[in-house]
């Protein structure tokens, strides 16, 4: 069984190719809830949202969030009622979240979450990170800014200093995530080409996480999201140059520290300096439903050898 | 200064026929908020969304109620998620709502409508009959429904039996209400062509309403929203027969009862028997824009007429 973690876009595109290779019930993906906020008195949760549209295969390929063939009226709607129109909710994705207010009036937001992406049509288990209420804040230039002010109302142009978790005190692992990381049959951790700060750092900050990640006999691959020091999609390269991270192996593998057994870089990567971690070098781009699946094929054939060592 | 009480459909077609013979200030239309409802965590205001719509000029004119080039993408993902789409939620109309509901947190109901309507262009002045929350609950050979599980999502088949109104011991006029009943420059109440029982019934039953029409120097006037018998739109004609109230002058005049000091009726409705009051004949059916004042300036003659004998 393999438990990955992902936030938007990139962790959604591993996810997607994970699940081309596993049967339902050997992938968990545990999706960040960082970047989960109330909006129009919504709960919205972009990263769950992201992971379940691309697993459905209902996501739209070109701007990576959000429904493919989405509508607008809403929110045109919305600016003419002279609301808030600096957060963009499609028409269809609109009543996901309107549903999901319903099914947390009595459920939690893991049992939500199941429901929603069973009627989806989601055949893999997808799981918040936490039940709990977790939200990423962005200390910047700027002053502190809740994640979505930071990330969307913003562009992510502040310069970013320091980021940290309103309610982590308390946050613990999701029932599932939980029950994964005791599991004798967990296989491999593998941490997708997310935003290592925006999207994998909410989740390893969940109490306990990051010591069961080192003690866990099962071991724990990060994929790079960066290609030649460049991030495939988002603020991630910014962010780490902001915080005097080099955005080559050998920074992400020190970001990362001692959670990682391994490390999967893009061939562009090859000449950079490496951790002192097994690395694999392959084409870490995924250009479509074929480049998920295979570099997710290549990435679990490498947790294999990472295991039989 | 002209009182309009409105209810759905007819009731806006009335009112907006009264906006294009008056100015802005000379007008307040009074409405229904005996449908009101939540839904979807929402609050739904059926009857001040179609004199809001249908004021600024946005209305469906083909289906009575909700925006004319609305979009219909939310309730089809509804749907897919297995949530209830027996009740029909436009993409554009959604905004309303989910406006509503935010302004609802800080503001009365008679200030959200009328930032809203502001908004979207209306320029008279609209008001909810009671800030209060009243329901309009019906007893019918199925029991007792809430209003709009017998108006929608069974379509006003079940026998009616009698209409209460939920809160109707303690909801009083809204503020707007409350003056214009009491300012020496009313010149005439209008009860406009919307359903007797359904829409008109709530706001007379609202703590001092009756009475105050019965003793108000301004003439109480009534259009009938019947013509042979039959009702232009929605189940008013059925209603009545199942109360066994006759659809003619005269039994709309004994349902109304004292409150009237006229009545206005097709030219279908000519040779039917009269009340004891004066009537007024002309062509009540609102085909367009210039139908609608027609009536409105026929109507407003007749309550000159009245004010002055």
């Amino acid at each position: 069984m393999i438990v990955a973690l992902a936030g938007g876009v990139g962790g959604a595109r591993l996810a997607n190719g994970l699940a081309a290779c596993l049967p339902p019930d050997e992938l968990l993906v545990v999706v960040n809830v960082g970047d989960d906020f109330d909006h129009f008195g919504l709960p919205i949760c972009p990263d769950l949202d992201t992971v379940c549209y691309t697993l459905a295969g209902l996501n739209d390929p070109q701007q990576g969030w959000g429904l493919a063939g989405e509508s607008w009226n809403f929110m045109a709607a919305i600016g003419r009622l002279g609301g808030e129109d600096w957060f963009n909710l499609g028409d269809r994705d609109l009543a996901t979240h309107v549903m999901r207010r319903l099914l947390l009036e009595q459920h939690s937001l893991s049992e939500a979450t199941r429901q929603i992406a069973d009627k989806l049509g989601v055949r893999h288990r997808v799981a918040p990170a936490t039940d709990d209420r977790l939200r990423s804040i962005i200390d910047s230039d700027e002053g502190r800014l809740a994640f979505q002010d930071y990330f969307v109302r913003r562009r992510a142009a502040p310069v970013f200093r320091a980021i940290s978790f309103d309610g982590v005190d308390e946050a613990r692992p999701s029932a599932a995530f939980d029950a994964a990381l005791d599991d004798p049959a967990l296989d491999a951790i593998i941490l997708c080409p997310s935003n290592p700060v925006l999207s994998l750092a909410p989740i390893l900050a969940i109490q306990g996480v990051r010591e069961r990640l080192c003690q866990s006999p099962a071991p724990v691959v990060a994929v790079s999201p960066f290609i030649g020091g460049s991030a495939v999609k988002g603020p991630a390269a910014k962010i780490l140059e902001e915080l005097g991270i080099s955005r080559d192996p050998l920074g992400l593998a020190s970001y990362f520290g001692d959670v990682l057994d391994g490390l999967v870089i893009d061939q562009a990567d090859a000449d950079s300096p490496r951790p002192d971690i097994p690395v694999l070098l392959t084409e870490t781009l995924m250009r479509d439903d074929a480049g998920q699946k295979r570099l997710a094929a290549d990435v679990l054939d490498f947790t294999r050898q990472l295991r039989d060592r």
